[in-house]
């Protein structure tokens, strides 16, 4: 008991680590704690427009435990360019650390489920990649393109960087981004040179 | 498509809905989004010990949407005396409302979940009821007692709004928590009278 204690006490930092995003009509970032438990509910309400059948329930246990490596890395918007392979091996140094505090085998559940979601081979981490890359697209096109406007992001950095992994993991949400992209760019919500 | 984005716009607003506990570490308030990411990842964990064996992910499901009608009445600590019926009352119109944007069956699902969870009569929302009420213990027990010390809270009274739930859900639990919550008496971090 005392070890699955440590182990949620741990992962309560993910509260404390905030992203570039803000909820719709708060003044505050988003952390990440908040944006997985939003994933689970996306991809729960999205499932009849996976690419292929998925096992929903094993996609909202991935993304509820995707971004649990920010503890000790924070998190890094997706746009950044290179030091992805370092980020990456502090993220699995860090989830190793967490999940490690659990026994009798839960931890190790996790951590594949973690590698699964990382590695994006399988439908159920295909679907999941798409929900966690198109989410900041839906608030920032609901928000006046917050975060593309705070970082500087073109139009075409956006697209370039969401636009496969939605298209592969659930390629009708693709379909309905991509138009209101567009009217973004048209509303001026992009950097032109970003 | 569109159904379900106006959903998760909607549901983004549960990350505005302040509770009276604070994560360990923050000086600001939990909001009821990044509780029920915890309250998932503790159902996840603490499975074995759930008083009878538990379909995990129905728990996990439950867990993820059972505060959403706090959207329209905002979260209400447990040990709030009377008005429980009318809150009840305004949360089912709320999850009414919100779960209702959705199409296809999925808001009706959803809003079977929630009742289930309201009800605890499954072994299912036992175990959730059982989790929802224990995580503000652990943090509280974390944190000086932070909430019942603002809301001027007794052990006595803690006791009594939160042991029948958690020993009916997740005997374990409650067996880890009374010895701390005892402790937590002698360190002077509740109201005497409260």
């Amino acid at each position: 008991m005392q070890s699955i204690v440590d182990f949620i006490l741990e992962v309560d930092k993910l509260k404390g680590v905030t992203r570039k995003v803000k909820p719709l009509g708060l003044e505050r970032y988003e952390n990440s704690a908040e944006h997985s438990w939003q994933l689970a509910l996306l991809a729960s309400s999205l499932q009849s427009f996976a690419a292929v059948p998925v096992k929903i329930d094993h996609v909202i246990r991935m993304l509820l435990i995707h971004d649990i490596g920010e503890i000790d890395t924070g998190d890094t918007m997706v746009f950044v360019e290179g030091g992805w392979a370092e980020r990456k091996r502090d993220e699995l140094a860090a989830v190793t650390r967490i999940f490690g505090l659990l026994r009798d085998g839960q931890g190790e559940v996790f951590l594949e489920l973690w590698k699964e979601f990382e590695q994006g081979e399988t439908p159920e981490s295909r679907f999941a990649n798409a929900v966690d890359r198109a989410m900041p697209v839906l608030l920032n096109l609901n928000n006046h393109g917050q975060s593309w406007r705070e970082n500087h992001i073109s139009h075409a950095r956006v697209v370039a960087r969401v636009a496969p992994q939605i298209q592969a993991g659930c390629p009708a949400l693709w379909e309905y981004l991509e138009v209101r992209l567009t009217a973004a760019r048209d509303h001026g919500w992009f950097a032109t040179d970003g």
